[in-house]
This record gives C-alpha cells, sequence and structure tokens, in this order.
C-alpha cells in the first residue's frame, strides 16, 4: 500500500465545486472515477480544499491509498489519459503514510481576478469578475493592509462554516494592476480560510476601491468580527486556488 | 438610413465560426438575432474577418444599416442586453454609408498563443495550443524575420482560399515569452490575411522553434509559395483577432 499526492489543475466552470456530490458533475467525483479507472480499486480521494461551484484551481491537493504497482510519480500521466479536458492532474508523488492534506500545516495562495472594465469581455467571463465602476487600487491596498495578520475573521466568512475557530493568520493581501489587460489581481496568502473568505475579502475590497466602503468601516469589520461591516461575496468564477505549500514539502525542498 | 459600425468581441468555442450557416450557432446568426430583436428589422450584418470556428476575437468589426432611431452610439449597450455571453459588442458608431469593411485599407493584428509545457492546462485550454516539446524563442524570431514583408503567401494558405491574389503584405511578426504562464505569444500584424494563413505561420514558427523544420526550407515556402515546405496549420483555440484598424479610422484618430 502506498499513499499518493496529486497536483490537481481545474477549469471549475462547468464543475458543482470540489466536494462529491450525488447526481451532479464534481472534481473529487471525476478523480474517483478516473482512478477506479485506472486501477480497479474504489479509491476515495481526500481533497486539501474544497473549493464551490465556479472556483478554479492551478494546484489543489487529493491524496489516496493505493494497492497498485503503478509507480507514484506515473499517476498523473496516467490519469490524464482518462480524466476529461477541465481536470487535469499536474503532478503526483509518494508521501508518507500518515500525511493528511487537510491536517498539515500549510501555507495556501489564492488569486482573485477583476476585470474593471465598463463593457463585457466574453473571453474574460470564466475566470474574472467585472466591476463596470472605476476602482482605485491605492485605496484597494490601504484596505488590504487591514486585513494582515492573525485576526478573527468572522467577519469575512460566511454562516455557514462549520470551522471551531474563526481565528486565522493571513500573510499577505497584494494588489496587482495589469493595465494592458484592464484586470486588477488580488493575492491572498495565509494558513487557512474560512468559507467564502476569499471572495469575501475581495467583495470588501472592491468596496473600498470605489468607495462604496470606507476604510474605517473595513477596519471595523476585521477588529469587531462583523460580517455586515464586511463588503459582498464576490462571485465565484474571478476566484483560483494557486498553490498549496506544505510544511513537509517545504523542508523537503531545504534539503534538496 | 444610416450605417453603424460594430466592434465585436468573443468567445469562439462554442461557435461555428463567424459566417451565418443554416442550422448552427454563428456569431453573424447571433448579432442578426439580436438586430431583429431590437429593432424588428430583417438586418445581416457584413463582416470585416470570417474567423473560423474555435477563433476568438477581441475587435472584429461588423456594419449594418438601420432605420432604426436608436443612436449608433448606444447600439452597443442595448444589443449586449440581448446578446449571450460569449458574443458582445465592445463599441458602435457611425460611419458612412458607402464604409465597407472589406473593401477598405485596413491593418488586421492576429495573436497566435501557445502553452509550452508537458502537461496539459485546463484553464488554459480554450485559448491556447498547448506545444509539449521545447521551443526556443531565438529560432522562431529568426523564423519570423523571414516572414515579413510582402510576399506571394500561397504557401501559408490553405488550397480551400477563393482569393484572387494570394500576395500579401506583413509588415510584423513578433514573439513575445510570458515565461510566468509558459506561454509564447506570436503576434502578426498586416493588410490583409489568406485563409487559414496566421495558423500556419503559428505552426510553421512552432516547427522552427522545435528544430522540425530548418530556416532554408521555411525561406524556401515564403519564396517558392510552397505549402508543403511551410508547417502544419496551428489549431484554431490559440487564435485570436485582436484588431482592425481602417485607414479613415486612423485619419479621424489623428484629427482628433
Amino acid at each position: 500500500m502506498k499513499r499518493v499526492f496529486l497536483t490537481v489543475s481545474y477549469d471549475g466552470t462547468d464543475f458543482h465545486g470540489w466536494q462529491l456530490q450525488p447526481g451532479v458533475r464534481t472534481v473529487e467525483g471525476e478523480l474517483n472515477s478516473a482512478l477506479l479507472t485506472l486501477t480497479g480499486e474504489e479509491i476515495l480521494v481526500i481533497g486539501a480544499s474544497r473549493t464551490d461551484a465556479g472556483v478554479h484551481a492551478k494546484g489543489n491537493v487529493a491524496v489516496f491509498d493505493t494497492e497498485s504497482t503503478i509507480p507514484a510519480g506515473r499517476f498523473s500521466y496516467a490519469l490524464n489519459t482518462i480524466l476529461p479536458e477541465d481536470v487535469k492532474v499536474v503532478s503526483s508523488k509518494e508521501v508518507p503514510e500518515d500525511f493528511h492534506p487537510r491536517k498539515t500545516n500549510c501555507v495556501k495562495t489564492y488569486e482573485y481576478r477583476i476585470y474593471n472594465d465598463v463593457m463585457p469581455d466574453p473571453l474574460k467571463r470564466r475566470s474574472t469578475w467585472q466591476v463596470p465602476y472605476e476602482l482605485d487600487t491605492a485605496k484597494m491596498k490601504e484596505a488590504a493592509a487591514l486585513l494582515i495578520g492573525t485576526h478573527d475573521f468572522a467577519g469575512f466568512c460566511s454562516v455557514k462554516t462549520q470551522a471551531e475557530t474563526t481565528v486565522r493568520t493571513v500573510t499577505q493581501v497584494e494588489i496587482e494592476e495589469i493595465s494592458e489587460e484592464k484586470e486588477i489581481l488580488i493575492r491572498v496568502k495565509g494558513n487557512g480560510f474560512l468559507y467564502n473568505m476569499v471572495r469575501i475579502i475581495a467583495g470588501t475590497l472592491a468596496d473600498a476601491g470605489s468607495d462604496r466602503r470606507s476604510l474605517a468601516m473595513i477596519k471595523e469589520a476585521v477588529e469587531e468580527a462583523d460580517r455586515t461591516k464586511a463588503g459582498p461575496t464576490a462571485p465565484p468564477q474571478g476566484l483560483c486556488l494557486k498553490e498549496i505549500e506544505f510544511n513537509e514539502m517545504v523542508k523537503d525542498r531545504e534539503n534538496e
């Protein structure tokens, strides 16, 4: 028996999110089904991040146990011949049998992409949130600075959360202007995120950039953990889970 | 009666190309149908460039005549409320009644996007050609230089062409590396293109970059106008018609 670690990339548009649900198309469902075809085993993968419907990923993570003789590093190639074109395995490797992607410390990087123009762009509709009013990135950066640190992020979380604690550490909230594309990229790094947290951060920063919400109110949303003082939940298609770095992996890399 | 000029943007993935065809979904068909809904008139637009199935556009052009009292500049907003999300009108304006988009001198800019990596990327599959072998952009630039100028491009054109002459002027073939995205962008400018010409240029430059085709053979493909010496036709999804600049418009702009 070995435990295999997959880095998974997908276009979330046509999925009902990551998590297995009967009767609908999910990323987890496609992975389980491809593994059944490949190995003959009824495998249920364990995902690192259960992304919502419409949310994309460049580097989500799934692990599973198998008796298969296929070398761990070959699973990516073998699975990609079976998987549909909107979900692919970027790489695969063996990990210790006790490695669990939701119980291991990690740093997650999300990117939220805003398309800031009055006119809709058909080529950006699946991967951006179109904001038709002007956004001042200087103000967005000021608001972003208020979010960095260890805070109770209950104000930036959907009521649906089942988390035991709403305290999280956000180490980076970066605002990047991609002028030639009329895009604003929000890059958020942290050790864990609450339900809808990055999308609420994006909605709040857009509010700051358009003067719909003052810096004082955003400061209160953080300090008082008050959902009514944070901004709206930005739509899913602008969000992409870029990378998950596990502490073990970071150590591995340092030893190389 | 007035003649209205539309700048049209679309995601070509789910269209059978620009040109009206019975029983299938085309960009022209969607525009005609939205204009019928909006004006009650049976309008048939005239397109500048009849792009193939799967090819995208940021700035294709269509003109039409109408008796409608809607101001020319408002057509973009009005049509966008009717059009599906994968085709939108970026702008609209009135032009002289004798303006014809295929009979007016213009400069067209196309971009062809290669995704150069071994592993497929679900988020790039609709807008790039995945080339899994290594491409040397220095060699691609050398090959690109051979194409610039006025040549008989019969070697770079599908046999299906109905053009009277196969002589065209290409003013720019630029190779841009977008390293963080593992993308190579080929930007081609010219006063007109033959059927599949930009896609054959992209296929030829990819051949040059991977040493599948020598610079000497590409030189012969140009000089002898020999299709067998040029490269393959690259797939449609990597191609995007970025902009069409009409000489009148250029003059307008200079007078502003």
